[in-house]
C-alpha cells in the first residue's frame, strides 16, 4: 500500500473504478488535484469556462457512456453555478461524481470568503455527499461516491476534498467491488402477462429508462400487437432510441391536456423504468396528476420487457420506418427546418435536444431518421443542451453530436461552445432562432394570466437587441453560418457534418406564433 | 382594504417599501407577476439572461442605491442559478429581495420535473426566507422580507411564492413601517479616542462597510493625522469613495504575505465595520487568521467614526490628492493599461472591478483619478463583474460606470452585455484579455503544488482557441473594438465615454508573468 497526495488517491481511486474523464472549472482549493493530472495521463480533462457546462456534460457524458464521468467544481459557489444541470442530471437518472474543493479543514472556522455550506448544496441533488473525516478516508470516500453514483438508479454523488487533504499525504486504499442495488420492486412476469392479455387496449405502457433502448422499444412494440396494449414513451426522457430499425411511439405530451387525452380509456397504467406521470407546473382549475381517476397503476422492469414479450408468445418485431420527407424549400418555418435536420440526419447520430417549442414537429419528422439516440431536457432546468452535446461528443467521439438548441436556452450556457472548439468535438449546433422566450409567450396565456402591456412583454423577447449567434460562435472559436430558408439549412448541415469539429447554424425559425 | 392577485400585491409591497426595480428571470410560475406588471408603470423590469445576470445587478443597484432592488427567479433551478451572486450580495451585506415562484401548493406533493428545495437554497445565502403560508399572508411575507434584507447589516432575503398564490386574490395588506436594526455592538468614543492616542501608530483602523464612504475615509484620516494611527481599506470593500477628495488609503492585501507585513507592530486592531480579517484560502504551513498574535481587537461604529475624530480634535482635511501619471505609450502591459483608465476616468464614474490578477496596479494609478465609486469582488465567486456593473448603471444612469473585467470570469456571465444593450447602459467594459486563468497560474505555485505537465497546464489557459471578446460584444449588440497599445486603449475609451450606450473594449493585456 503506497502513500500519495490525497488528490493523487483521488484520481487514482476513480480510474480504479473506470472514470477517465473530468470536466473540470478548478480554482485554487483545487490546485492539488489540477497538479496531480500530469501523473495520470489516463484521466482526460475536460475545461469549461462556467461550471453548468461542466454539470451539465457529465450528464451528457453519462447518457451515452452509460458511466460517469467527474466534475471538478471550486468550494461552494462552483458547485452553485453547477447546480442548475445536476438537477437535470437528478432527473435523468443519471451517474455523475463530483469532486469539490474545500477550504483547508482548519481554515473553515474563518469564515474565508468563500467559505459556504457545501452539504447543503450537494444535498440539494438528493444525491449522497461523502466527506472524508481524514486523509486517510479519501479512498473509501471516493468508492462510496462511484459505488453510490453508479447504484440503480443513478445519481449525482459529491465528494467534498478539503485542500489539506488534497494536498497532505493519503492512503492509497484497496480496491471495492462496485455493487448495483438491486432494481425496485415490480410485478412478475406472469402477472404483467395475464393483465396484458386481459386489458387489451384498456393497458397502457409507459416507458422511461432502460425501456427507451432499442432493445427495450422493440420488446415493447411486440407486447402492443400480440395483446393490443398501447405504448408511450415518458416526456422528457433521458435517452431514448429512435428513428430506422426501433419502434415509433408517442411520447406522453407535455401539455397536460393533450397528455390527459393520450392517457383516457387506460384502467392499468403500467410503468416500465418511468415514473407515474404529473404535469410539469399547476395551472388554474387543472389536475396535475395524470393518472386518471380509477386508473391502477403497475410497474414492470425494464429488464423483464423481452422476456415478458417471449413469455407472451409475441412475434419478432419487424421494422417498418416511417416514411422520411422529401427536402423542403421556401422560408424556414416552425416545421420545414425539422423535415431538413431529420433527412439529412447521419446514422448512429445523437441528438441533444433543447429545442423546446421550436421542436414540436420535430419528433414526427424523426420517426423515419437514420437510427439515433435522442437526449432531452429531464428536469425542465434550461441552459443544458449544449453541455450536454459536450458530454455525449467526449462519451462517443465517433457519433455525430447534432444539438437542436433554442436561443433563450442556450445564452444560459453559451461558452459550451467553446469547450467544443477546444476539444474539436463533432458537434453540429442548430441554434432555433425566434428572438423570443416562446414557451413563455405561450405559458404566460396557458396559466391564465391577462397581459398583453409593454412590461410584460418586455420580459419575453429577446429583440431590442437581436441576439447574432454567428458572432458569438465565432468568438468562440466555431464557425458559424446563418440559414433563413430550408435550403440554406440544408446546404449548411451538410456541410457541418462533412467537416470535423463544431459548427453552429444561426437559423432563424420563426415562433409557433410568429 | 381591497382585494388583488397575490401577484399584484407582492408588486404592490415591493413598491410601498421603494423597491422599484426588478431585474427578472422568469418562468412559468412567474407568469401571474409579469402579468401584474402592467398594472404597475412604477415598477422597472429589466431582462437578465441568465439568472447570475439579475442577482449580480440586485447586489451592483444595491451597492449604488443603497436600497434592495427585487429579482425575479423561477423555482429552484432558477434560484440555483442565481446563488454564487448571491454569495457575493452576502459578503457585500447587500439588501436583496428575491421572488422565487414555485409550483402551486398543491402541485408540490407531485415531485414535478422541477420540484427542489428552494427554502435550501434560500438559506445557503446565510439570508431570510419568508413563505407565505396563505394568500393573505403575502403582504406580510414581502413586508418582512424588506425589513430583513435592510435591516444592519443588509442581507438576502428571500419570498417563495406559490403559483396559486401569485394568480389567486390575496389581501392587499397595510403598510409596517420599516425599523433598522440597530448597529452591532461597538466601544463608546472615548474609550476609542483614548486607545488611539496611547496606542498611536501600533494601532490601525481597518476600514469596512460605511466607513469607506467619502465621509468615512476622510474622518478616519484625520483620526490618523492627529494619533499617528494607521489604516487600511478591507481587502474586497463592496464600496469604496476613491480619488479627488478623498484620502487614498491603501486595502489589506489579498496575498497573506503581504497582508501579515501590513498588520506588523500593530498591537490594537481597530475593526470600523470591517470584519476581523482573514486569508482567502489556507496555504500549506501558513497562517490563515491575518491578526498577529497578541493583537487586541476591537469595534468602532462606522457611524461614530466622525465623531471620533471631533471627540480627538482632529484638524479638517485638506485633499491631498496623488499626481496622475501622463498618458503612458506603447504595447499594453499589465501596469500602463491601468494608468490610461486612471487617467481618463470620469469625474462621478462607479468602477466594477474584476479585473483579478490585471488590476495590480489599480489601486495606486487610480489614487489621483477624478472622484469616483469602486465595488469589488466580495465574495469570491467570479462572474460577478458584468452584472454588478448593470446594476450600479441602473441605480445610477446619470453616472459612467466602467467595468473592468478579466477575460475567464467574464464568460461566467458574459450574457450580461446584453442587459446592457437592451437597457442602453451607459456602461464601458474594458476586458483584461490575457487568455488565461492567470490567478489560478499564481495561485497553482502558492499551494505548493508541482505542476509543469500538459495536463495541468491545459486546465489554466484560455487558448486554443483564443476568446474574441469583440464578436461576442457584437453578437449581443453590444460596440466593441480592440486594443493592443496604450494609444489605442486611450482612444477606443474616450470614443466609449463620450457615446451613449454601452461598449467593450478587448485589450490584450498579457499576464504579470506573460
Amino acid at each position: 500500500m503506497s502513500t500519495s497526495t490525497g488528490a493523487q488517491v483521488v484520481i487514482a481511486r476513480l480510474l480504479a473504478a473506470g472514470v477517465d474523464v473530468c470536466f473540470a472549472n478548478p480554482g485554487t482549493s483545487e490546485m492539488h488535484f489540477v497538479a496531480a493530472l500530469d501523473s495520470a495521463p489516463e484521466m482526460r480533462p475536460v475545461l469549461c469556462l462556467f461550471e453548468g457546462v461542466a454539470t451539465g456534460a457529465a450528464d451528457g457524458y453519462a447518457r451515452i457512456a452509460a458511466r460517469p464521468a467527474a466534475t471538478l467544481l471550486h468550494l461552494g459557489p462552483g458547485m452553485a453555478n453547477g447546480l442548475a444541470n445536476l438537477h437535470n442530471a437528478r432527473r435523468a437518472f443519471s451517474p455523475v461524481v463530483n469532486i469539490v474543493g474545500d477550504h483547508a479543514t482548519y481554515h473553515k472556522t474563518l469564515d474565508a470568503p468563500l467559505e459556504s455550506d457545501i452539504e447543503a448544496l450537494a444535498e440539494w441533488t438528493n444525491g449522497s455527499v461523502h466527506r472524508p473525516a481524514t486523509p486517510d478516508e479519501i479512498a473509501a470516500a471516493v468508492d462510496s461516491a462511484v459505488h453510490s453514483a453508479t447504484g440503480e438508479p443513478g445519481r449525482v454523488a459529491t465528494v467534498i476534498l478539503p485542500a489539506d487533504f488534497s494536498w497532505g499525504p493519503a492512503e492509497a486504499g484497496v480496491p471495492v467491488p462496485a455493487q448495483r442495488q438491486p432494481a425496485a420492486a415490480a410485478m412478475p412476469i406472469e402477472a404483467a402477462a395475464a393483465l396484458l392479455r386481459e386489458r387489451g387496449a384498456h393497458a397502457l405502457l409507459l416507458l422511461g429508462g432502460a425501456a427507451n433502448s432499442a432493445e427495450g422499444l422493440i420488446a415493447a412494440a411486440r407486447i402492443a400487437a400480440t395483446t393490443g396494449a398501447r405504448a408511450l414513451v415518458e416526456t422528457f426522457p433521458a435517452r431514448v432510441a429512435r428513428g430506422r430499425g426501433v419502434p415509433h411511439f408517442d411520447r406522453l405530451a407535455y401539455l397536460g391536456e393533450q397528455a390527459a387525452e393520450q392517457l383516457s380509456g387506460t384502467t392499468d397504467l403500467i410503468l416500465v423504468g418511468a415514473r407515474s406521470p404529473v404535469t410539469f407546473f399547476a395551472y388554474p382549475g387543472k389536475p396535475g396528476d395524470l393518472v386518471p381517476p380509477g386508473t391502477t397503476v403497475h410497474a414492470v422492469a425494464p429488464s423483464d420487457l423481452e422476456k415478458l414479450a417471449d413469455h407472451l408468445g409475441a412475434a419478432p418485431y419487424v421494422d417498418n420506418p416511417a416514411e422520411l420527407a422529401a427536402l423542403p424549400s421556401g422560408p424556414l418555418n416552425a416545421q420545414n427546418w425539422a423535415q431538413v435536420i431529420a433527412t439529412l440526419l447521419p446514422e448512429d447520430a445523437i441528438i441533444s435536444d433543447e429545442a423546446n417549442t421550436s421542436g414540436f414537429f420535430l419528433p414526427t419528422a424523426t420517426a423515419g431518421s437514420a437510427s439515433h439516440d435522442l437526449l432531452t431536457l429531464t428536469g425542465g432546468a434550461i441552459g443544458q443542451g449544449l453541455p450536454v452535446a459536450v458530454g455525449a461528443a467526449v462519451a462517443a467521439p465517433h457519433r455525430p453530436v447534432i444539438a437542436l438548441q433554442a436561443d433563450g436556452s442556450a445564452l444560459y450556457t453559451i461558452s459550451a461552445l467553446w469547450t467544443m472548439a477546444r476539444e474539436r468535438l463533432d458537434v453540429t449546433v442548430v441554434i432555433l432562432n425566434n428572438h423570443a422566450y416562446a414557451i413563455l409567450q405561450l405559458e404566460l396565456q396557458r396559466v391564465g394570466a391577462a397581459a398583453a402591456g409593454e412590461q410584460s412583454r418586455s420580459l419575453l423577447d429577446l429583440g431590442r437587441p437581436d441576439i447574432d449567434f454567428v458572432a458569438i460562435a465565432q468568438g468562440f472559436g466555431v464557425p458559424a453560418t446563418r440559414a433563413t430558408t430550408a435550403e440554406e439549412l440544408a446546404e449548411q448541415f451538410r456541410a457541418a457534418l462533412a467537416e470535423p469539429g463544431p459548427h453552429l447554424i444561426d437559423a432563424a425559425v420563426p415562433g409557433l406564433s410568429g
